[in-house]
């Protein structure tokens, strides 16, 4: 097999598929692929890793948190990096974080003399201690040994202790730095979780951006009132108010550009019963841009229209923000080898923004880095049915070679 | 104590204070009152009202489904009816039916030689088997045995097998109909259990109508994608149909007359996580008219806008009734009667319809009938907060003393 443009992509994408479908053994039980971070499903996954790097002339490690490492040079010497994560959301896809660290595999197969490392992260998903992108944020020196006795599982159980039975140091934690050391590119491989490529017909996508996130809520505050009892006048229903606000987001979001979004995936109505006026209500707040200040602008305008429309009605607001992330710009260099690749091997792609959280936004913090995304299949991620074609994870790989 | 305009209204007052104070103790734990059908603390209430019945001479029995009945006229012979009922919601207050049952005893406190008859209704709250007004739908002939041994309360117990342990013979729930021969008027007082009166400041309303009801729920079904991964054009979000419906049906409601009310008290959001777009949607719809015509307007209008808005999205909507009772006009003679009664004793009222359903609604399909609303401190019910002012009571009372 060859480098370059004459390998058979034909013959990486059956390779990729088989990879998928073992890894996607290692899962707990009930649908889907549950794979937590250091249950024995985890650990398996990556035994996997190691003894496909290994017999590919890789030496294969794993740093003081548990990120796994396999590379073909010492700690330290220069190099390109790739990867992303094994762990899963409960009941997850086969592909999610997966199918960068087999696209990474397999550009190691291909490349046995070029200089690279690949990473798989720990806890990128977060859902067993409830604290997303872990892995890469201690590789950045983000993260302090308390912090990981502070991260639990629904069992009490801290990651710290957890990564500790798993035979790593996590007192260690800051000198996880130490692998991107050396570290000249990170490249991640991730399928799309949205359907902008499937939708405009591209092999990958080109990220330049991962935007960043508000989640917040609007809290209601009316009068439950009798639902037949109270004439229209007399009421102040803080289900209207909740409405108003998810109709006006969207209003507020569309003018705002192409790049922002804005979700309402949540709305609760207090006390919930058919017959009662909504007292309370509750709106759950999701706003995405890759520029903050347009999701400042975006926040700013719902909660003063939640305000104006709720002293109309006599109520009460209160806004509370839960979490916040900045965006990250990929690395302009980076962006430009990604689209001539594509260019020079003739797959199909088109720039995009990432909505999602990805690894590679830790990792830019140290090291220029991109992404490429690969299609997912309507869009759907995080469930069984997520699903992407073995062929484009192939082209994937055909740019990553091709970039590298 | 003489009888008419000159009675001593605040010593009546203070009896009913003393009423409400002393049957809101027979109730189950918990804040407010608990006082579920056939329990052992609704059998105390009424052993309460037993004992002051037969104080005054009327003699006190129960039809066969457990209908509490005190008389001073055998049964068949002419006479006017009061009453309305003490079973309660869980946790509920000490004035929602109480109120009209205690009013009712005072009346026969002061005109032992009218010829009366007060009733009970057993299960008004449709708290314990699920099915609301059953006692007086028993009274009126439109329950059978076999509906009677369906209706079961959470724990499997049959209202059929509930009522004959308390000692009733649900089997000759035909015969329930016999308590209402003769009876020539029937008036309940009711708490409004809304803010009418309050805003108003009359001490009583006058019902003319009590408003007709449909219970549906309009489900929509759209697509379930990645909060950050899906351009705003891409999405075929099922919340913001839900919130739009929610904003047309005020309006629709708000056209159709000042009798109309629609209230959404239910929304939910599938799956509900901040983060996901919300692929499936119901909204819980109540529609309330002492039209029934006008309900179906209402109805009719908003399932054609939800379809009308889910076509643009790409989405499916699905319409389901679950309960629809008809309205039910009171009798214009008792609504004249009661009006002149209040103004020939200076009671401050004004006419107006119930939202909510009564034992009334049933008692009319027999005998002509009315309603008397008193006051709600800010429209709270079904709460320990539910407060009427017992002089708001004693005037009732005067209202009826004048009627009757």
């Amino acid at each position: 097999m060859k480098i370059g443009g004459t390998f058979d992509v034909r013959e990486s994408a059956r390779r990729l598929e088989r990879d998928i479908q073992e890894l996607s053994r290692f899962s707990g039980p009930g649908p889907g692929v549950t794979r937590l971070s250091f249950t024995p499903e985890y650990r398996s996954a990556l035994g996997y890793l190691e003894e496909e790097f290994g017999g590919i002339g890789f030496e294969t490690y794993y740093d003081p948190v548990g990120n796994f490492v396999a590379s073909n040079v010492p700690v330290g010497e220069r190099c390109v990096a790739l990867g992303s994560h094994v762990d899963s959301v409960p009941n997850g896809g086969r592909f999610d974080g997966t199918a960068g660290v087999l696209c990474a595999l397999e550009v190691a197969r291909l490349m046995p003399d070029a200089s690279l490392k690949v990473f798989s992260f720990v806890e990128e998903e977060g859902s067993r201690f409830g604290r997303g992108i872990l892995g890469s944020r201690c590789a950045v020196g983000s993260v302090s040994e308390e912090d990981l006795r502070g991260y639990r599982d629904p069992d009490g159980v801290s990651f710290y202790d957890a990564a500790k039975e798993a035979g790593h140091e996590p007192a260690r934690v800051a000198d996880c730095t130490a692998n991107l050391d050396g570290v000249e590119r990170y490249v991640e491989v991730h399928i799309e979780q949205g359907r902008v490529l499937e939708e405009g017909g591209q092999e990958v996508g080109v990220v330049e951006a991962i935007a960043g996130l508000v989640h917040g809520t609007l809290e209601v505050e009316g009068s439950a009132d009798h639902a037949g009892a109270t004439p229209m006048d007399l009421r102040s229903d803080s289900g209207l108010t909740a409405a108003e606000i998810v109709v006006e987001l969207e209003r507020l979001v569309r003018g705002a550009g192409k790049t922002a979004v804005g979700t309402v995936g949540r709305v609760e109505l207090h006390p919930g019963a058919l017959n009662v006026i909504p007292g309370r209500a509750e709106v759950g707040l999701d706003v995405r841009d890759v520029k903050e200040s347009r999701v400042d602008e975006i926040l700013d305008g719902i909660v003063a229209f939640a305000r104006g429309r709720a002293e109309e009605r006599g109520q009460q607001i209160t806004y509370r923000e839960h979490l916040r992330t900045a965006p990250v710009g990929m690395s302009r260099e980076v962006v430009a080898a990604l689209e001539d690749a594509c260019g020079r091997t003739g797959v199909s792609c088109r720039k995009m923004v990432s909505g999602a959280g990805h690894d590679a936004m830790m990792v830019a913090r140290r090291v220029p880095a991109g992404m490429l995304f690969v299609p997912s299949r309507e869009g759907i991620s995080h469930s069984l049915e997520e699903f992407t074609e073995p062929l484009h994870l192939a082209r994937a790989v055909t740019v990553l070679l091709e970039a590298v």
